[in-house]
């Protein structure tokens, strides 16, 4: 069985796509780890014929609705970012040559903004997924991760959103710095983690001083590891909780991504007095594609 | 030529040697890149002898006098912390046993700190060389590096201090992360440096957003690495400043270390109100190790 058109998430590190049938219903889902990092602009058509050429019926074009980096500079082809405050679900995508004459490939742009100056990819769809499922949600939207996203909606807008790099801090502090020697391994303290928390939720400026007294903790009191790797965590989590506060101080928090990492927020927002909830929808960033695809047939006719 | 005694910093990427002669003339300077980093506890007196083996006198025992990480818990023998406050001139050094009769090898320990957590190994000999030159000192020392330190020192004594791990810090996000990407390249902008350091300064806790945001600044707005590189650098050390104002505010500030390093501490202490001058004493480890052979000597008369 053919697909009727085909949704992918094309991120850094992979690829998921969706094949669609006519009903709309979701008939296959498959994945392969050739992201838009290890791909040059010729890279990709290849990589997208050899995971789904199956689905694509001979003598009929299929259209393809790409999110993600694949539409970053550096990958299949540009697509300029959106300016902020716009709706997630009806950003205009840029179709892309392809020589597969089966083929009609388009890319959604990311979403951008002036002051300050940010920038997201793929984020803004899974926010379009959000949407259609809460189309009325007026707060944030928090998507933690390596580079988390704080983003104010309402009227089915992307507002204004900031972005904090703590996931990407965390992972190169646990395993490239000095604090590697003090945080191994996965066990992670919660008690230890509240306090850090609100040590960085009261005083953030120490941000510097604080991360490295994680080594010296170690070494002269042999603080264990899943307490130093929470305290790890705490501090920057606490220090990105007290630079967001316009974000989550007086209005709802949803939160959307992994589980684990969600419920580390939801806790850490709980503490510090928000309102916040982890989404339960799921499928947010085929959701947003179903979206934006029905948003261009619509314009279509 | 003998030496009358040796005297060496054994830091975790080299080692650092110096002969002194009977008049305590330095005769010889030698490095070796065999630091603590690359060695197991085993390796370690070859490569002084190696090093230095012409030096020692057949028939005699050489006095060789260490500071630096070849006394940490991972080096050749741990010298343990003397705790705060000390007079880092006349901390008690750890003897190794070597099997070469010519040696007698000793450690110098490093400085710690209850609360809070705090270590220093290597440091606190360049601060005794320093009181060496200037033992009335009251006030703070500043030594920037991957693991910048702020050292209270009043009467002769280092007092209390704090790490902050701002060059690191660097390091990691100018190599490693997201940012690298914007920040390649030596060149670098003093105005973008004076414009991110005031905005750290006078909001700090907004660090892990400002620092994403040089990312969306080059790819919006185009940039140049060079200022993007001075930014990051503006917003780490303002945050560090802003983390240590005990140490700045009321009290004169000298900053020992690489001349590079120094002088943009020097420029952002000065912009932060401060009172601050870069030391101009040369050798200070060196000077720091004299000192503390001079006082094991006294104590053996």
């Amino acid at each position: 069985m053919y697909a009727d058109w085909i949704a992918a998430d094309w991120g850094t590190s992979n690829l998921r796509l969706w094949a669609i049938g006519p009903e709309g219903q979701v008939m296959v889902e498959r994945s392969s780890a050739d992201g838009m990092g290890k791909l040059t602009p010729e890279g990709f058509e290849p990589v997208l014929v050899a995971l789904a050429g199956d689905l694509l019926e001979p003598g009929r074009v299929t259209q393809v609705l790409i999110c993600g980096m694949a539409g970053a500079r550096q990958g299949w082809v540009e697509a300029p970012y959106t300016a902020t405050p716009c709706p997630p679900a009806s950003l205009s995508p840029v179709p892309v040559k392809t020589r597969d004459p089966r083929l009609s490939v388009r890319i959604l742009p990311g979403v951008c903004q002036t002051d300050p100056a940010d920038v997201m990819r793929g984020e803004e769809t899974q926010i379009a997924g959000f949407l259609a499922m809460e189309p009325d949600f007026d707060g944030t939207l928090c998507l933690p991760g390596t580079h988390t996203k704080w983003v104010r909606v309402a009227q089915g807008q992307i507002r204004h959103f900031r972005t904090a790099m703590t996931g990407e801090m965390f992972a190169l502090l646990s395993t490239q710095s000095v604090l590697r020697h003090s945080v191994h391994g996965e066990a992670f303290s919660d008690p230890a983690f509240a306090d850090a928390l609100e040590q960085a939720l009261s005083a953030p400026d120490g941000l510097l001083l604080d991360l490295f007294s994680i080594r010296p903790s170690s070494l002269l009191n042999d603080t264990p590891a899943e307490v130093a790797r929470a305290r790890l965590s705490g501090l920057l989590i606490g220090s990105e909780l007290a630079a967001t506060r316009d974000y989550w101080r007086s209005m709802p928090v949803v939160i959307i991504g992994d589980a684990g990492l969600s419920a580390r927020y939801g806790a850490a927002l709980t503490r510090a007095g928000a309102s916040a909830r982890v989404s339960d929808h799921p499928a947010l960033a085929l959701n947003g594609l179903i979206a934006a695809h029905a948003h261009l047939s619509e314009d279509m006719t």
